[in-house]
């Protein structure tokens, strides 16, 4: 690989600057990725043709100086290939047309095999690592159990997540059920994506942060640590680096460390030294930028990634990141500004 | 005053049992609340209307034994007399006909007479002492500024906070005034609340928890302490307890506990022995039942708020509610299983 910096800061070992990439790098603040969204017709149908999932994933690329790719997928493709009927609706957040809502449905749902039923996915993943040639690291991903699960029960994005927290609290051993399928069904679909070529696995666990800090254990760390436990060594038999991404986990990140992942998603509520100090070194720690300063000027935008970086402080484990997906109306030239002031700002950090 | 254990919890006086009370308990989940809006036509000609708005206010109060009424009343009242033009579109959230976006329009805002421009909320205030003739408290409450600014701002709900959080960190000085004249014009609406008869003021900071944790200190906290430190007496001399609520306030208790405020509500995301940990005996605790868990059977509401009193311990300092307002679709017979159960399973924990 030309470019290991993101494999070595997520190993906590010695890199030159601190590497940088961003949540939903490939996505609709980029105009090329708005003409090739409209080519495939809709979002679906992007994600199903691997040839405009590379294309897209590869479009950030392209622009910026970027020391990894993201696989272009969604984390809804898992209860999609389980018979759920993924849509999205005009204007609206994804939508099922089959949600899972009693434990009869929870019983009858099975573990997708991803080679058949994810096909296309994986055939992404291996047309992608082509077309980077060794340049920077591929990252795979999936929802963690109890995001993906939140849209299986509710059938849509939710407010108060009525159905599921029903569920939780009033037949918590069907919700385990249900998680418990997710997670095998994850743990095969991640393996196929390593054996397919990833190189790195990322968990995005959008909605942990709505429960209490015992469900939050219970109910979503329980699963990922599962499916961290459980993934496969790379096709060359090198360990996969996994990151843990828990919006609104700020206050378990201790917990969150203890699982067995290599770094933890660290979205802006949290200040990187306090994150360090809390979690040691047990881990890397990925982000924390928080996405509106892209609205900002160029020079508040290069002041806030000099304090971020500051905040991370001296020596290696810190992947430059935003705390959560770059927001839609977001100039590419602001990405730009950020992922410059990185590459200008951090060499110091990585001083001997 | 009959019933005082709200006032004496928030004092961190001895009870007999625990306080409680809901956020929004005057509201869609009732039947005589949505009856009471439909005779006034929407849900702010209720606000507008002192009679209706103590009607309602008064409902749970006849339902259920609480230890303290809440006004009816909305926290974007302050604005829309600001001349903002508030309005509901039918099934979404707040708007404004005229946000404030530019340094002009902020500099144009005034800070509005409470008894001239929102004299319904006041003469509402005095209705409802009336009607309470004692028994319990009348909590008054404003929305933090930063809060009623991100309404202002956006003009309507907002998700990413493109708007504000683009002031934020590009016109940070535009939008300290702006702040500003919004905390002077909640200093004068909670002063006349007051002067009207309300014992307790509660401030809710619905947005605090997206910002970074510097940003919150300086755009947030800071104009939540400078109210706390501006209420006035109650008319009979007393001091008038206040309460901070920060939704995802979590990280920042300790600083919040420095304001000078009395209690601090706390969602559900961190337990309250943590919390009564943190903050140690500056403040009360007003908290924190996952709102959802009303969904559940009896016997679990009951167990779950047997874990919350739990998770306080002995002693005063607690005001029992939800970790956030209760959820329009609940059954009001599990409110109520609720309110019986810390009346019930409290009493030990005032044992001398």
């Amino acid at each position: 690989m030309q470019n290991d910096r993101l494999i070595r800061a997520l190993r906590r070992e010695p890199v030159d600057r601190t590497p940088v990439w961003m949540m939903r790098q490939a996505g609709r603040y980029l105009p090329e990725y708005r003409a090739t969204r409209s080519r495939a017709g809709d979002f679906l149908s992007l994600c199903r043709t691997p040839e405009l999932a590379c294309e897209v994933t590869l479009q950030p690329l392209a622009r910026f100086e970027l020391d990894a790719a993201i696989l272009f997928s969604d984390i809804l493709t898992v209860p999609d290939a389980m018979g759920l009927g993924l849509y999205f609706a005009d204007g609206e957040g994804p939508r099922f047309e089959r949600p899972v809502r009693d434990a009869a449905a929870i019983r009858r749902l099975a573990v997708p095999d991803p080679a058949a039923e994810l096909g296309y996915v994986i055939d992404a993943v291996q047309l992608i690592r082509k077309e980077l040639d060794g340049s920077v690291p591929l990252i795979g991903f999936a929802g963690s159990p109890w995001t993906v699960a939140t849209y299986m029960v509710e059938g849509a994005g939710s407010k108060n997540f009525a159905h599921i927290k029903g569920l939780l609290y009033d037949a918590p051993a069907d919700l385990h059920r249900l998680l418990d399928t997710v997670a095998r069904a994850t743990v095969a679909y991640l393996n196929a994506q390593i054996a397919a070529g990833v190189q790195v696995v990322m968990l995005f666990d959008t909605w942990g942060g709505v429960l209490t800090p015992r469900a939050y254990r219970d109910f979503s760390l329980q699963y990922m640590q599962r499916i961290v436990a459980e993934l496969v060594a790379g096709p060359d038999g090198s360990r996969v680096p996994s990151i843990l991404f828990t919006k609104g986990g700020g206050p378990w990140l201790e917990d969150m460390a203890e699982t067995g992942c290599d770094a933890l998603g660290v979205d802006w509520t949290v200040n990187l030294d306090e994150a360090r100090r809390r979690v040691g070194h047990r881990v890397a720690l990925q982000g924390n930028l928080d996405p509106a300063v892209l609205y900002a000027a160029h020079r508040v935008i290069r002041a806030e990634v000099a304090r971020t970086l500051e905040s991370f402080g001296h020596g290696s484990g810190h992947v430059f990141n935003l705390g959560h997906g770059i927001h839609p109306g977001v100039d590419p030239a602001h990405a730009a500004a950020m992922i410059d002031a990185v590459r200008e700002l951090s060499p110091p950090y990585h001083a001997t």
